[in-house]
């Protein structure tokens, strides 16, 4: 896993940024990925019903194009939602204008984020995509640009790569995000963009990135709302040469690269998830299945109980327990065990004498992890959130201005 | 529906406590209900599966007794819950020397609520339980000072009850609550005891219960946590020698008037949630059936975004349609209408221009009431909860001490 100052971007993408003053003036609030040739692309959507137009003509491209893609465009500072007829026409005009601007045509897939029920000022975006076309290049540099011109209320960038050697070839995966956790002031978004120059086969990398986001931004929670706007999207242009066939090492190789990547993502998002001081990991063993553990787990996390004792360096386990034997999920409480760190606070469901000093220590760390094995099979699913804190009740409680 | 000053007992009842110093010094800590004469009864209890002990102890008393019950004994400062076989022995012997105590025996259901993983003082408890007995009286003041004595971090006693006719006999329902929302800084409890003078065949008694309960305490919530002690107990004694027969008019009264006492006993509890500067009432009609109105509410209910933007008095509907279109619900987002009071901020899915000064005047009130419409069938359902703000962190995450 590359740290951000050794991002390493695939080859054939280039990237670019510009202002178009949506929201704030003189930040880049306009960015788009292109690839140089047309690219196998998946992807996945929010399941809100109230899902944005982008969305739905996102998916609809997708389709349409039998997920062929040449590249995304996203602007901030406006989530085209909750914007009837109007809205989907802009959407496609951002589409096309991009696809346009960059030259070589090819179908465009479309991305906002920001406030809900205002129109996208096209005036001023369409000039803003044409601006970012002219500026474009294809450095880390560039990648990373684009990586701020999606965030919101970020209070940091996100972006992960990794390279991986498949047939003598180096295949690099990067990938940024945007999200501070899965909510914003406005109701926003979290925008995932993953780029890569294998050569897979566009179904199969929509079932392959389908798992991976499953068991990566799947399992990441601020506080248990879903946006309109989430979308996540893999790009595949083949320009290293290498192909990634289901079924080889090289796929497993790169399955495994890619985890990597949007696990990283997924920690970045909700340690910068609105007001969070601590990152939380909570794994769930022994679950009935890979799902029912997530959900236990997802309990756990979206628990305001369990939150808040977090952020007061409680090792208030019970509130653990509590969240899990409310999950919905089967398994016997009295043969549960809870550890907060290296400390096993509950065996077999009895509650064990722990030194409060020891705790105190590990909930002083930046990254508390949270252990719980229900002992009813083999499902293992690790989930990533923040503590909760005034912060956050001051950043969304604060008047719209 | 009776205020505070006006409650109005029924006949054939007796009430006691005193202080057992489980927890803090000289407050009253256990209270006991018992009938006259064994009576009908009826409860629900915490679908969480690290359930306590005088949970499992009641649920099997109450089935073991073919719903005839003598009275209940309430202890506070201290959940018994997470605390094995002990536990179950401690509950059995709570219920045990309360019957001995009463003199004329009969079967106690119990309840406990306050610290998670710690047993009874059960050498404190067993006086204290005996000096309840020795103080019981018949009249309102001895049921506030029962209601008071199952208080934990509740702010403000919650009391109700309402008097009808039957066949010229005078009816009385009585019921009191404790809970600060759901949910306590260690993981506490709701506990609900009505009592009624009616005379109802205990199988009738469960099933009227069940429906009412679902409709107005299983409407509540503060945080969306489910703790591990909730429980709501009705006894009905017959002493008004008035007959509600399932089918006859006096069952249609009786379900109102019960209605009544418990949907000011929920309301008051989402009152009083921890933090809470505002009662907030969510309805949603036109839903396929009331079960999805209410998890469409309660999507709503739960949401950290809509209760911080009523606190911080912000007309943010989006929020609220985001965790519509989150409640896994079916509807048509292009059909939906949202209000807030008197204004109406969505119409058929598409944002309205709306007053911001009339809104400012709307939140500024004490109680909030926002509707939804998704016009998707005939289900209707209406649950309150209150804001969300810095308080409540700041209680929950305050360190034990």
């Amino acid at each position: 896993m590359s740290p951000h100052s050794k991002l390493q971007v695939p080859a054939g993408y280039q990237f670019g940024t510009a202002s178009a003053h949506i929201k704030y003036p003189n930040r880049k609030d306009v960015g788009f990925i292109v690839s140089n040739n047309p690219a196998a692309c998946a992807a996945v959507f929010t399941q809100n019903r109230f899902c944005a137009a982008p969305v739905i003509f996102s998916r609809e491209m997708l389709e349409n194009s039998a997920g062929i893609i040449s590249g995304v465009v996203v602007n901030s500072g406006c989530a085209n939602a909750a914007t009837g007829e109007q809205g989907m026409q802009n959407a496609a005009t951002m589409a096309h204008v991009a696809s346009e601007s960059i030259g070589h045509g090819g179908a465009f897939l479309v991305c906002s984020t920001g406030t809900i029920g205002v129109q996208l000022p096209m005036e001023k975006l369409e000039p803003g995509i044409v601006a970012a076309a002219e500026a474009r290049g294809e450095d880390a540099r560039d990648f990373i640009d684009f990586a701020d011109s999606i965030m919101t209320t970020d209070t940091v960038r996100k972006v992960a790569s990794a390279t991986l050697d498949i047939d003598g070839k180096t295949v690099t995966i990067a990938g940024c995000a945007k999200g501070s956790g899965m909510i914003y002031p406005n109701m926003a978004t979290l925008l995932a963009f993953v780029i890569t120059d294998a050569d897979i086969e566009a179904h199969a990398l929509q079932e392959l990135f389908q798992r991976v986001n499953d068991r990566t931004l799947n399992c990441i929670t601020v506080d248990g709302d879903t946006s309109t706007n989430d979308t996540a999207i893999i790009l595949a242009n083949g320009a290293a040469q290498a192909s990634v066939a289901p079924g080889s090492d090289a796929f497993v190789a790169f399955e495994r690269a890619l985890t990597d990547v949007m696990t990283s993502l997924a920690r970045q998002l909700a340690r910068d998830g609105e007001g969070a001081s601590h990152l939380v990991q909570i794994t769930v063993k022994g679950a009935a299945s890979f799902a029912e553990a997530r959900t236990a787990a997802m309990a756990v996390a979206n628990s305001p109980l369990v939150k808040t004792a977090i952020y007061g360096k409680d090792a208030n386990w019970g509130r653990i327990a509590c969240a899990l034997g409310n999950s919905g999920v089967a398994f016997d409480a009295a043969m549960t065990d809870i550890s907060l760190g290296d400390l096993t606070m509950m065996r077999d469901g009895v509650p064990l004498v722990f030194s409060e000093e020891r705790a105190l220590e590990i909930l002083g760390e930046e990254e508390i992890h949270i252990t719980a094995d229900l002992k009813a099979g083999d499902g293992t699913a690790t989930v990533w959130t923040c503590d909760f804190t005034e912060k956050y009740v001051e950043i969304n409680g604060a008047y719209r201005t």
